[in-house]
């Protein structure tokens, strides 16, 4: 997509630190990364998000995502890993082409994510879950 | 696993609510929700993370995130989704049986993870690169 800042890294238009890359996926390295290492792994054809990539897509790209994620723990003998897809503004998505982070994460790096947690009240449980698998059929 | 709470909910050993299951995987509200609706998604047989969860159970594992995703879309009328799979303790992940987060997000719902972040020094970023790029071969 012509005004993609993805598709033109994909393309080559704009430059990027590439780790890994096949007929259709493309990794390179985060220009501002949470650590060092922070990787994004992008489908080569433009979809937005979750709902709009198509399945077969999204397994090989979580198959690539497995193998950097085990490739970037022995680079950086990191502590921990986390995977991320943020599907929407209002989920933190900046560039509208659906990209999975992986993040390295060390002991005591400061970050903490998700701090706060709420509960849910009486039969609000049962009731989401009954909605969800309503529309699931 | 004997003493894995993940693998007790799946055994039913545990009370959980369910919103989706099938020959592989089991998926459940998380009880403490970032938001309403928040779900995890896990594989029945126990694994630890990324870096031990076979392939083929993580790529069917992604395409039920993707279904539910789409499911919890429609009925939370959330504005996004964060599908996040923490690894590791430095990671934030509190039980050692793999699992997947999708978590509706909704505007001004007050939660910023990962605010800060870095940039590489001059050639840091290909230097982390090519030492990526050897561990995959």
């Amino acid at each position: 997509m012509e005004n993609c800042l993805f598709c033109n890294i994909i393309e080559g238009n704009v430059p990027s630190t590439k780790v890994y890359e096949d007929e259709h996926v493309y990794a390179f390295l985060d220009i501002n990364p949470i650590n060092v290492g922070h990787t994004l792994v992008i489908p080569k054809e433009h979809c937005a998000d979750i709902h709009d990539i198509p399945e077969d897509t999204l397994q090989h790209i979580m198959s690539v995502v497995k193998k950097l994620s085990t490739a970037i723990k022995k680079s950086t003998e990191l502590d921990g890993i986390n995977i991320s897809m943020n599907n929407g503004k209002a989920a933190g998505q900046i560039i509208f082409h659906s990209h999975i982070h992986i993040i390295p994460r060390f002991e005591k790096d400061g970050f903490e994510p998700w701090k706060s947690k709420r509960e849910y009240k009486e039969g609000e449980a049962a009731k989401i879950a009954e909605r969800i698998q309503e529309e699931l059929l």
